[in-house]
């Protein structure tokens, strides 16, 4: 079974050496990982020289993407409450293409603590609100309930640690509960 | 033709009065809106009294979204240098499902100028990074490239104004630029 190893792992600067981990793990647990650097610009036996470097890792993370049986999303909130953009794109586009989509984030806290934000009354209601006056959802959850809920609609529901790891990017336990909820599927 | 209206629009003090003008631009180029809060929680119809709010709303945000043709997505960013977490995923699950899509944000920069960063030189490649040392691409686009490519590949790029509107919240001439196009596919 292929996993595409979704992440903002790929920003960091030991980013290919993260990638081989989780590879490593996912080999343990008798997966094969797909890691989105591997077929990056510059990597690609596709690559095309007159596209532009975005476009094709956009058309590289695609194919990936279409290629794998499943994701594994790293969720950690990324500059910002909410896990990185591009990961929230690609868990997106996988739970629609209906492949198993599992996910962790390496920081407790709910979304909801990780905004500055204010109790208020609102048409008899009590809300809370960020400082530009925009309501916070208090649902309990990790993330935004599209990105919580869509992981409980695939049966294994978003992994987070009781307290945050010494190196939220680098700490890979709950990366391989994942791993092996989905060798098990 | 109907239109899901995905953006963190929801989270305004005026949630409804947005949505209401966003309909009646969509009815204007004759499709039909669709906004998420007109099914949530205590107005929907098949609303569950046992089920969490939260898992009632994603129930009810993925039928609208199965039930539409398109999506038009407010991609101005929140709470962060990237669009609404919610709105990202659910472009990710339209553009997976086939679904037409278009999307907008109502401020000019780009990501990168977004971001606290600084040029650094890596392995002899010149790059960027953030505060934390991680990557920042650099790629003059408007936000995550699976976001701005992905609209890319359905054929209408991601719409951003010259200049920010004095309102950003509230301005909807992009939006009707989406919905104009969209009419015409």
């Amino acid at each position: 079974m292929k996993v595409y190893l979704a992440g903002p792992d790929v920003f960091l600067r030991d980013a290919h050496e993260v990638g081989r981990r989780k590879k490593d793990i996912c080999a343990h647990y008798g997966l094969v990982g797909l890691f989105p650097l591997d077929t990056a610009i510059g990597t690609s036996p596709v690559a095309d020289p007159g596209t532009p470097a975005s476009l094709q890792i956009y058309r590289d993370c695609i194919a990936m993407m279409e290629a794998a049986d499943a994701v594994i999303a790293n969720l950690t909130p990324f500059r910002g409450p909410s896990a990185d953009a591009g990961t929230i794109y690609e868990l997106g586009f996988m739970a629609a293409r209906g492949k198993i989509c599992a996910g962790y984030s390496n920081l407790p806290e709910t979304y909801m603590e990780r905004v500055d934000h204010e109790p208020l009354l609102r048409d008899g209601r009590r809300i809370h609100v960020d400082r530009d006056g925009n309501g916070v959802e208090d649902f309990g959850l990790a993330d935004n309930l599209m990105i919580v809920h869509g992981l409980d609609a695939c049966g294994h529901s978003i992994q987070t640690p009781e307290s945050a790891p010494a190196d939220r990017w680098r700490d890979l336990a709950l990366f391989e509960k994942c791993a092996r909820w989905i060798a098990r599927v």
